[in-house]
């Protein structure tokens, strides 16, 4: 229990931002959220806080000693200079996903983080939902055998404003992303091939901006097994999130988490709780313990809970199924 | 009230054939099942029914101007030649599926069916699931809209004998063409493309035998929603028999039935029922109503509740699922 | 398979009869139902059934001997003297509850029917629901423990009219009576002492008829368990039929059935199935058990699976409810 | 959001005690813990807390005029004392469940908070469960109708430590009595009579101790509602925590909540997972909540969430169940 303080920051305070800084203060023990740095800096919020530091000059982070890790939680396309700015200072670095949707990118980065000697975790929050990863340890335990089947269901409970489409790297990179890594944690196998197939039924405007909403995704392990994702970026009760892992002992699922556990039975049926509305509430318990994980990493030594590896791996699967769409043909995959 | 009575006969008296049989004395009024014919009759089981003639020639029906219906039920090669043989008697036929694995002979038998002026009802016994009909219903009705996605899970519980899969067409004609026709059956259309993926994961022999134990389907409609179909030769938990329709509107889902509706609470966790067993237990009130439905059809006009050409087009659907299986790339199917 | 074949008859073609009758004729091998008597029969219906001999004279059963077995299904006031009767006709009987609300007079019949040499079964169909029978087993071979606590909850889905209410017994006898049998049959223990705590929330006029429409009832056995029995004649979302035993090694539960097994995901929450709406959906297998099970026991020796003695004891726990409900104190049961 | 920020102070640091002071000063913003007393404190833990003043003089608080609001959570003796001496001080109190055993104590209790014009909350953290509120908004919003029955079941997992139960107060004192609040919070009504019937079915040893460990409560309301409350000192499955009101328009029922929502599928059934462990999982989000909510109310004006009267009348109901018990017979219960 005598374990070390660590001190931390936090770069880019936008809605993911303030929500790990508010995890880290609120609910992860044994870390200090000295500084936050943001260009356009909610200094109220920052106050309210509690954030002894707070600044829109990075330096501040950058050239404080006491600073051991940083949460980069600024947009997209800043996370590769970001991440080579911090490391070279040293500190340990969390870094929201994406690092980039461009491979050699993620590559050369990897590479001054290792050169750095620092650490970098990525952000697929999904790893750390209990729900997961109960199927996960069932899965690792033996209790459904050899994996043979992975079904995995994605769907938002609404679709995104048709502006942030251009920018976000498509469906596959921006949605399924999630999914890819969800399939590579469950299996802990690698994606060999992979078939796409695509549409676009929720918003026409989709396709005058070449993407599209609705997706079947079928990936062919390294292991032998299959896995298929479905993803929808509509859904109009909700957000869900739903995996299965089949194997030759039995199968094990995660269903979707509710608000409540209650029933109203009444004359026009029997009726439960949508789950949860967005991603928000349903991986609340995921994005504390990602934060935690990440500081007990940086802590202790061991394997990072999620590597730029994984993130290299999980663009390279959305890279692929962007590809066997275009070609309408399976693809295989970049190891 | 005041219905016809129809009187029935029976050609093939297998598993399924007795099945048939007692399905109709039990359970469907005004039908009157006078004969069975099987070249290896089981006398005795004939007598316990009170089945009046019994014999294992075939013109004790085709002779017997008493006889409205006939449910054939022999060996799936004989299905053709019984068709054509019935048909020519003027009797309405009932013929289990598959009619024929070569699309080419159920093209000819349907014309000859239609100018015998008969009626031919084939064994998608799921249609009449009274689960898979509520589904259909809903989505009949707007219930969740549009369709976007659907999700067909169809796993058996235990792998064949070997010995029955060099004629049993393969996994795709054999097994999923159920799943074909369910897809049709909730969809109201067709399917435009497949693409199929599948492997040897349960018994390492089918790969000598050409065959597949394990597959993911997935179908483009011609309404545009995408399908994904996942089949297993071997659960160890049952029955798994799943559907959900995904629209604009929401999504209706058929979960597994069970034995009984109990929970126990102990040490060791909360169980429940593992699904029905096998098809026998999981469709017995779908075989019931299939029956019911086919000499309703009999003694009325309209639809029939399961065409030659419905049987067609799974076929169709099952041949483009082996050859994207083979080619490993999409495929257009027939329609 | 060299089973006897039985001839049975039926006394009684009110709308439980005919149930019994169709079960008996479609569900219940080995047995034909030879003759039907009524003073006011439905011969269309008979005619219909196939059964042979249909009559409004009991003498056409009494003085037949090739039947076996007879099923009573008259008005409740006749069942002593139609025990009687069928009886000294050296018959088997089944009969539907109650033989009599008076417990004087139940034993006294109870006795003609053991000096007759008879076998008499009762009408408590709930013991051989499939899911209630699970719960017993479980309890039986030791999966919950010794009993602590059991719970009944036992609703109708409509009132019944109140012309019904003045001849039924009242709530107790008519209605927690089948709850009082399941108490029985589940623990394989007795009652002890009852109290009941009775209310008229549904229909007011249920007061002025001298009668109470909701109801708790606390027994305590003689095992030492407690037992809680919630009864309303009105839910307006179907047939609430449940039990829970409760024991030191966990606890067993049979929760509601219903028609299909489908859930709707929309805007407005998620809904699955109402319970079945009545008793005959319901227990439409537990109907076709009791039946079976009648026959089986006429055929071979044993245990009868419903005697005389526990229609009984379930008429003693509920005059002492009514006893109890009256005084407003616990009241002991007689044994 | 420019709420007034409010200092508060706990005395008391057992088990309770430290879980209240982590809930708020992780999850109740615009709250400082700026002191905690103890007799025996436990200085690393407050150390830890980040809590300023740490002491075992109760004077550190009544003397703070920084000071707006004591919790209290020393143990259940100590709490009139304790109530006492700080409503003289002009703080807000709350307090844990309960104030005393002995009605008397507790009207003059409350008429010293009264007189000394502070506010005080009593620790029936039940309320604030977000399933349990969902039920009694439903009720409130009359989704259910008029209240018919109400069902209660509070299981223990596992049997306090003997040594416990003489100065508890007894079972229902001590542990029913979270019941006798729910049944008044759900209902909006008053126990006007109870008969309680309770076993010795655990431990031999608590009939020595004069307590029992399993009990059936039978709750006649002053609206003319049903209620019953089923009791149990240890189940072995977990915690058991649910309610059903049941009306003349249906039932709204809450469940029992389990660590995560996955189902595994096997060849020995079909497994979800045990309801929580205990209170600290079960009610962590209640206990957050009550914390806010007290909070809330010393800052605004309004109703007390739980009052002093609330907790006279629970405690009334237990006497009367206390007195029911032991006389076998119903008892009025003191308004």
């Amino acid at each position: 229990m005598s374990q070390k303080q660590i001190t931390a920051a936090l770069i880019g305070t936008g809605r993911i931002g303030k929500m790990h800084a508010e995890n880290i203060i609120s609910s992860v023990p044994g870390v200090c959220l000295k500084t936050v740095v943001d260009l356009d800096l909610d200094y109220k919020w920052a106050e309210k806080c509690g954030i002894k530091v707070k600044s829109n000059d990075i330096n501040q982070i950058l050239n404080d000693p006491e600073i051991d890790a940083v949460v980069i939680a600024t947009p997209s396309a800043s996370h590769v200079d970001m991440i080579k700015t911090v490391a070279e200072s040293g500190k340990q670095i969390f870094c929201e996903k994406p690092i980039a949707f461009d491979p050699v990118k993620i590559s050369k980065t990897i590479e001054i983080v290792n050169s750095a000697g620092v650490k970098l975790q990525v952000g697929f929050n999904r790893r750390f939902d209990p729900d997961f990863s109960r199927v996960k340890e069932a899965v690792k335990a033996g209790e459904v055998g050899d994996i043979h089947i992975i079904k995995i269901t994605n769907r938002d409970p609404v679709r995104p404003d048709l502006n942030f489409i251009p920018d976000s790297g498509g469906l596959f990179m921006d949605f399924s992303v999630h999914d890819f890594d969800t399939m590579r944690y469950l299996s802990g196998s690698e994606a060999e091939e992979i078939y796409a197939a695509g549409a676009v039924l929720i918003d026409p405007e989709m396709k005058k901006l070449n993407d599209i909403d609705t997706a079947l995704i079928t990936v062919k392990l390294t292991n032998g097994g299959l896995c298929i994702i479905d993803n929808s970026r509509e859904t109009n009760y909700g957000y869900d999130q739903q995996i299965e892992v089949f194997g030759n002992k039995g199968s094990i699922s995660a269903k979707n988490t509710t608000p409540t556990n209650t029933v109203l039975c009444s004359q026009n049926g029997v009726f439960r709780d949508k789950p949860h509305f967005s991603f928000v509430e349903r991986y609340q318990q995921a994005f504390i313990l990602e934060m935690s994980e990440f500081f007990r990493w940086v802590r202790e030594e061991g394997e990072p809970p999620v590597s730029g590896t994984d993130a290299l791996a999980a663009v390279n699967m959305a890279r692929s199924a962007q590809l066997s769409l275009q070609k309408n043909k399976p693809v295989r995959v970049e190891l």
